[in-house]
């Protein structure tokens, strides 16, 4: 039996015919061993879940997986899913940066095209945003990343080793990093003080792989350095969208709605995708939406 | 003997080597044939160059000429200089309204990717644009114009009199018009008030295609409908970035900023495109940058 804490679309419940598809009742949890949800909502729903073997995410983060309460539970993300209206919200945040978009005075425009792109994780996200900077803006595109999922839209595959080599040369500049062991806080002040003149940086990934001090220090002694995000700090476990950063001329953000869509088209395309990845786990054992455990605990 | 009331590139002097390109000084007036130069500062020029034939201007729009006081001058506009840069202005203007950037409250975000963009004008500037829609966010493209410089990135080529038919159909619509006879007022209240639900507005052209009261009018009644511009409607002859657009929920501006990059890069490289068109014109005694008195006069 597989459990969703959610409403899921019709599509889901075709594709899962096979088993049983039901609400996260009392009863249910007790008796199923495979469970879709949110990770925040898992937390108080482990405990009441005694055969629970494999958890699919709705989000493609998986950072705020209770790890400690999990034993011999495989977690599958949903790595991808968000992968077009993100990376739309990536540029979105780079080109009104670029061209002061609302600034509500005359400001000196940044050109995009025929410039630089360095896109920092290579997953689905971080290769659409490579797309849309090659075929789109005509870019040259370095990628660092530990994997890179779509190698054809990068001319630079650089290990995460050499991150403040390539950040030196990114006229854009893209966090798309999921949060782990080994990013947490990886842009500090030591890299972000060695970004281009006129650097634009965006992060569509997770607020901690960038310290907060430490950016809010270049931005004050760099005014030609730009920063956007649709990611905050968390605070007591929570996003907080209180930012100092909010003062900065040199800052844009918007408040983490990259996947969320008016249409309500994009959740619905990203729950399709979570439980065709269950199915695809269900059948063939494997799949490459498993979490790596180890780079979380 | 050809004069410009700028400072030019070097580039600009070897182009055009073969004749005497010089200052703009009241002695060089009285004897020069060609005027580079920008339409603002033309009309109080005209009088003292009596030998006038040929105006290369600077801007791509020629809209501001004085074509009341030019008797036989041929005048050459410097359309698709700024292609690049407006393009991708116009990109960023969209994609910060689809995505509610910088609003300071949580936004239903709008997809672009896979739906239509609806190009007005299909010069230098919508063909980039139209390329930008195709290649970068994989839309359907439908331009309407009176012609089409590149048509391999329209899915879809209509006259102008199919307007209100189109308006129907764009989720993001550019307005990249030429202000001239045929254009002025073009999109009114009529037309507007056709826009699709949740459609984008931008428009990178000249303001006065649009009717100001009329947008406002749109903008009040449809607040799905999301507008944005670089171009603001002249008063007293002078572009008036005063606009009540500005206290408007679903309004983003920039002050006609489109041309101006930080670097100086692009108006180099338009001031060298323009004297590429005027020699040119002086060798071959023909150019498609030619502008077409009749449309103005």
């Amino acid at each position: 039996m597989i459990v969703s804490t959610e409403k899921l679309p019709e599509e889901c419940y075709s594709l899962l015919q096979e088993y049983e598809l039901r609400e996260a009742t009392e009863a249910n949890l007790a008796e199923a061993e495979y469970l879709i949800s949110w990770p925040s909502k898992l937390r108080s729903l482990v405990s009441k879940m005694p055969k629970l073997k494999v958890i699919q995410t709705l989000s493609a983060g998986v950072d705020d997986v209770p790890y400690d309460l999990l034993r011999n539970v495989v977690v599958l993300s949903n790595a991808g899913a968000y992968s077009t209206s993100v990376a739309e919200h990536a540029w979105a945040l780079a080109l009104a940066l670029a061209k002061g978009v609302n600034v509500r005075k005359r400001e000196p425009t940044y050109s995009i095209t025929d410039q630089t792109a360095l896109v920092l994780g290579a997953g689905g996200i971080g290769s659409e945003i490579a797309r849309i900077a090659k075929q789109g803006f005509r870019m040259r595109v370095i990628g660092v990343s530990r994997s890179f999922r779509r190698p054809e839209f990068f001319d630079e595959m650089l290990p995460m080793d050499q991150l403040k080599e390539a950040i030196r040369r990114g006229d854009v500049v893209f966090d798309t990093l999921p949060l782990n062991k080994s990013t947490r806080g990886v842009l500090n002040y030591s890299v972000l003080s060695l970004l281009k003149e006129r650097a634009i940086l965006v992060n569509v990934g997770r607020a901690e792989t960038i310290v907060e001090e430490d950016v809010m220090r270049v931005l004050k002694e760099r005014k030609d350095v730009r920063f956007g995000t649709d990611v905050f700090w968390r605070k007591d476990g929570k996003e907080n969208f209180e930012s100092e950063l909010w003062n900065m001329d040199n800052f844009m953000g918007t408040y983490h709605t990259a996947g969320a869509s008016a249409s309500g088209e994009t959740l619905r395309k990203a729950m399709i995708k979570a439980c065709n990845n269950l199915k695809n786990y269900l059948e063939k054992g494997e799949s490459e939406n498993v979490v790596k455990l180890s780079d979380y605990v």
